[in-house]
């Protein structure tokens, strides 16, 4: 079947002006260039040039989903509330969740991930250890009715996503089957040709390895994330640990109280002293489970309470209000010292032992100089929890850290038995015992990445697809009249039998210079334009990303597409 | 890469006993066969062997579809209210349309069918008469609250479906494009292997060929059609139309009236004169837009009240009650004949001119013989109003016709330009004067496609697929050892280096009198045994659909397969 397809009937309005609602780059371009075109707020339909991208990325998907044994599946998207209602969903997603009723009165959802079903399914096929590892993955739209749906496809409310789960008996198992996860994330990404790092997305409780993101840094991106310039090391913010340097034995002075009027921030304080803020020592108060809990950081810092939460969870983490301090007049309010309180002391790990602080005296326009980590106060318990800057050092070589913005384009996640669990999924395992099963979880937003693409690789000029998710292989230009089109249709057709994908401009009454600019905006990777020496057989390849251009008779160009 | 699927790594759970709800066969053996597993009330998932006969489906129509010069799209499933009620669908479906809210409260419903947002888009992209004709397809997730899914995939509330639309400037475009999937979809179904019938969905002011389907001939199929065993004629019941025989010009006696006490049924009078009921006409009144009309048939035919609605659409038509004979007189319950009616009288085209019948005599108790069309009465309208029974004359060559259930499997229609009209779809055309669209749209149950094959393929013993669409070429089985095993899994390499699609049923510790069943269960059409005589390197190839066997060389078997 010929892979020539003609503009002239193909559906695709460029348009010269950017969207007036369009924020990001990948957001104006691929509405610009006919790829998509929005129905509802975060609802988008995909266009044939969109739908051609879309599908490319899903065929990566599914030969290295398959490459590791996992099977194609396709679940329902309209689901039943009691499974989400046992796993505690039906409420936990809140706003997030689109739900309804049938003709009935049945309740509904739209499925935003698919761990009970699948456990469900698998309980159903599944009875004996020999029935598993499996793995099992769709393709398939997904819903999340976002608070804000914005940049075009980037963060839409309905979407395309690679979902895959895998059981297993054993912990090895599951590591084992995450691991292949894993490498075949890292092959996708790199066949689709996108820039990507991998991430740790939690610290803590859950163990480094037990989940983490693929991050495409793009400016457009809503996460931030570190990247060390000096090695491999990339973290999400929340998951940056901080290793407290040594601190060398030094002679520090008595605890010494300065009259410090009127100072009760870090800033007057600072320069009340005529000090760096870095010298003084931030106690922020706050309610962890109710309780008034103290947390020391270095003064030019500030503390990430997302962090805090997640490491001190299922305590609750509050701040405190004016209320709490009624009645304690041991808590003075902006002249809060470790130094005697009585109230548990979280510090940073910058806070080490054996440093010394100007920090709060406890008596109202009064602080001290001197307060000395373990001679004058004890941390009862150190956490990373100061917001990550640049230059904070790397914790793997010590290199200063660089802040990135990225869009989060695959999460890979070890659940264990938490679904298992809720559903009672057992095999009969090798010694005739039911053993409970463990699971992971596995996600590509395809559609996301075809924005994160777009942002990737796009220039002034427009799109400028990486080869294998582009639209077409060659971007055919007939610049001219009669002799140009049938020249640009006869080589199209020449490309499409050694199997390129082409696509041809060979539109009667446009410009070259329209062609041009579609071509560019379109950004198919090669664009060949058959112009003024096309009676010498003579045509010109070009390069999009680097605008290379090279005057070639048509057998040689025919021969470098195709090499 | 392999296309070997073993079978010990395949989540693919076979069951001996059918389904406690299932009724239709489709439903029973898929289930059984490990294709597909139900989530909710007519909503399925679709398991490893069943998704791969969907995109088999799926593949082939894409091919037919792009051969015609569609372009493939994919628009979203949610849908903002406006432009459904703008069209009049978001009422006119009732309680067939899932209806949702959004976190704000606005508006939502799953597409059923896409009309409205294919309009809008070509709205927004074509502007000129050169933008046209343009046809557009998606395969995408549709859903319809039915009151009673049933029948396992043949009717879900959630199902695939290839909907596409053209839309033209002319209506002689219209019917290129029309006429362009018309012949598709018999490529389509052709190359899929189902057996099917094209036939006339409308009869009456659409005209006959602005609407067709295409049915599946098979006993669970919830349509009824007529099919003419002599001729190539077929019709949705509703659409057959009756060419009344001339009536030999014959002398009828005078109308005489006949005492016929307690005779107000067809039933009770031709028991009481002892003549056949089709001797006699039937006068049923009902009110067409409130206007009691008469509408006469053979007394042993039924009106279909279905078609006469569609006749005589828009009126409404409803059936009269007691108190629409209050103060009329004239109209004589029971005893209603035509000669003398002072109401408008409808009738059947058997009620030819010339033709003479036993009637009412509009009195009580009394009839009246030798009523003669044209001579004691005139009909207003002659309408095909009566229900189709087996053995009617077909209108094209008079044979007797036949009455079998099936499947609708695709429905072409010419829509015109109601949508269009609805949103002022126009583009400039060639005199420089805006033009109306006229549009056509099409549709194909992908997932119902899989069950109406499963019915007409399917026996005994299970399963039975035509090549094109079987989720694999040749299913090996290792009946056996170690031996049989190593010899099974070598085949199968050397099947799939070959090209072909492989399923190895190589399970340890299963029977092969278990493999033999879950082989026929599992419906592939080629079978290879790896038996008794796999030491000689001889094989068995059985033929799923015909049961014929022989033992062949591997070498004889694999060149026999790929031939």
């Amino acid at each position: 079947m010929s892979q020539v397809q003609r503009m002239s009937r193909l559906m695709v309005k460029t348009l010269r002006d950017d969207p007036a609602d369009a924020e990001t780059l990948s957001h104006k371009l691929l509405v610009r260039a006919g790829y998509v075109r929005r129905t509802s707020a975060g609802i988008w339909s995909w266009l044939p040039l969109g739908k051609k991208v879309l599908d490319n990325i899903s065929r990566v998907v599914r030969e290295e989903m398959d490459a590791i044994g996992a099977q194609e599946v396709l679940l329902p998207a309209l689901l039943p509330r009691e499974p989400y209602e046992a796993s505690g969903r039906w409420n936990e997603y809140g706003d997030l969740l689109f739900r309804l009723k049938d003709r009935k009165g049945a309740d509904y959802l739209l499925g935003p991930t698919h761990e009970e079903i699948f456990t469900q399914v698998v309980k159903d096929q599944c009875t004996s250890y020999k029935d598993l590892p499996v793995m099992l993955y769709q393709i398939q739209t997904k819903y999340r009715d976002e608070a804000r749906p914005r940049s075009g496809v980037l963060r839409g409310r309905e979407f395309q996503m690679k979902d895959s789960y895998s059981f297993d008996t054993t912990d090895e198992g599951l590591a084992e089957s995450y691991a292949l996860h894993r490498a075949a994330y890292q092959k996708i990404f790199a066949r689709i040709g996108l820039d990507f790092r991998i991430v740790s997305a939690v610290s803590g409780a859950m163990g480094g390895s037990a989940s983490e993101e693929f991050l495409a840094p793009a400016g457009a991106g809503e996460d931030t994330f570190v990247d060390c310039p000096s090695c491999d090391y990339a973290a999400n913010t929340e998951a940056v640990t901080f290793v407290a340097p040594a601190v060398p034995v030094t002679e520090h002075g008595p605890v010494e109280e300065l009259d410090t009027p009127d100072t009760p921030t870090i800033e007057t304080l600072a320069a009340h002293l005529g000090v760096e803020a870095s010298a003084t020592l931030k106690n922020l108060l706050v309610k962890v489970d109710g309780e008034i809990t103290a947390v020391g950081v270095p003064g030019d810092r500030e503390v990430d309470l997302g962090k805090l939460g997640e490491h001190l969870a299922p305590a609750v983490v509050e701040l405190v209000t004016a209320d709490d301090f009624a009645g304690r007049p041991d808590l003075v309010r902006g002249y809060v010292g470790p130094q005697g309180l009585k109230i548990r002391y979280i510090a940073d790990p910058r806070v080490a032992a054996g440093t010394a602080w100007i920090t709060g005296a406890n008596k109202p326009g009064t602080h001290a100089r001197n307060v000395v980590v373990g001679r004058d106060f004890e941390v009862d318990e150190y956490l990373d929890v100061v917001v990550v800057e640049p230059g904070d050092p790397c914790p793997a070589c010590g290199a200063g850290l660089k802040l990135d913005r990225a869009i989060e384009i695959g999460h890979i996640f070890q659940l264990g038995r938490k679904y298992a669990d809720t559903f009672q999924l057992d095999v009969l395992g090798q010694q005739g015992k039911p053993v409970r099963v463990t699971m992971g979880s596995y996600g590509i937003g395809v559609s996301r990445a075809v924005a994160a693409l777009a942002e990737q690789s796009a220039d002034e000029q427009g799109l400028c697809w990486p080869a294998e998710i582009a639209p077409a292989d060659v971007h055919v230009v007939a610049a001219g009249k009669a002799l140009q089109t049938e020249l640009a249709l006869d080589v199209s057709e020449q490309l499409a039998a050694a199997g390129l994908r082409v696509l041809v401009d060979e539109r009667p009454g446009v410009s070259p210079g329209v062609k041009f600019t579609d071509a560019e905006l379109i950004g198919v990777p090669k664009i060949l334009v058959a112009g003024r020496r096309s009676g010498e057989g003579v045509v010109e390849l070009k390069d999009r990303r680097t605008g290379e251009r090279e005057e070639l008779t048509v057998a040689e160009a025919i021969a470098r597409l195709t090499a």
